[in-house]
């Protein structure tokens, strides 16, 4: 995908609705991936959002050891990854290798970006307050990728083993509401 | 709606694909409706998920006060109410008449299901600890109820002022993720 620099106030707008989300971490040379789902913003400028990663999992400790993490936007097209990336564990398995993803340096921070995703935020951990008590990071998005040649991002929204609702039609309603 | 209790192991799907949510609270006898976007799962069972409510509107008084509120999730059929509750405040308007929305007693909570919703969510707030700095309340799910007429709810997803997008076709794959 070809992403272009896009602007952090308008972030929001791309995580908003809910999409699952797949997190890349660095530690030392190993690069991994998780889907998640479980994520919400928390203030729009500079966008910050809290994000769920459970300690059971491999992420949790790059994450908390580096301070960084990317936010891919993954589109129905990649949903057999996606759902791959959910189903192992960066503990045995290379998932970059394992299902087909590209790797593309980010500008701010270590972990890469997502190739195949049309959407790539660059985050560092500003708030780790919550952590103990539900596994919930705070993450601020410090750069952003978009590709604009996907006007109507066609995301995945989990409704629970493996079935997903994908994104439909839009529609615009007159509204003073960010 | 003909809404049906619904077990309460379930609800996160019903949250995980992040719709937008109409809240609503009861502080005496003022009833009032919210529209929200900024939430996420925390637990799975009881369910719990944070929702940031700002302090610049109204129903943070009534939430804080009572620790009692109901997630209502509506779809497109009442889009434009559920821009209307963003763009008032229950300070100078009372939402359920302005917009024709249709109070039913909840059967836990205080608070009143919308009848126009498919799915309503009665839940107690659980923890504020992360309201001064985020507005984040957590809530826990107590009591469920979902119309099982709606199998494929055209759920509401905001991209920003007024647009939205709508939950498109549904998707499965082989998936060992809850």
């Amino acid at each position: 995908m070809s992403k272009k620099s896009y602007p952090l106030a308008k972030v929001y707008g791309l995580l908003e609705t809910g999409p699952v989300l797949l997190l890349t971490t660095q530690d030392g040379q190993q690069a991994n991936v998780m889907t998640l789902s479980w994520h919400t913003l928390l203030e729009f400028e500079p966008p910050q959002l809290g994000c769920v990663v459970s300690d059971r999992g491999f992420s949790h400790r790059a994450l908390q050891a580096t301070g960084e993490a990317v936010l891919n936007i993954p589109t129905v097209e990649i949903a057999e990854q996606v759902v791959g990336c959910g189903n192992t564990t960066g503990a045995e398995v290379d998932k970059f290798a394992q299902f087909g993803l590209t790797r593309r340096a980010a500008h701010q921070v270590a972990p890469p970006l997502i190739d195949e995703c049309y959407a790539s935020l660059e985050c560092r951990l500003v708030d780790t307050g919550m952590v103990s008590t539900y596994g919930l990071y705070v993450l601020e998005v410090v750069a952003a990728w978009v590709d604009p040649a996907v006007s109507e991002p066609r995301t995945l929204h989990h409704r629970g083993y493996g079935h997903f609702m994908v994104a439909g039609e839009s529609i615009h309603l007159p509204s003073r509401m960010r």
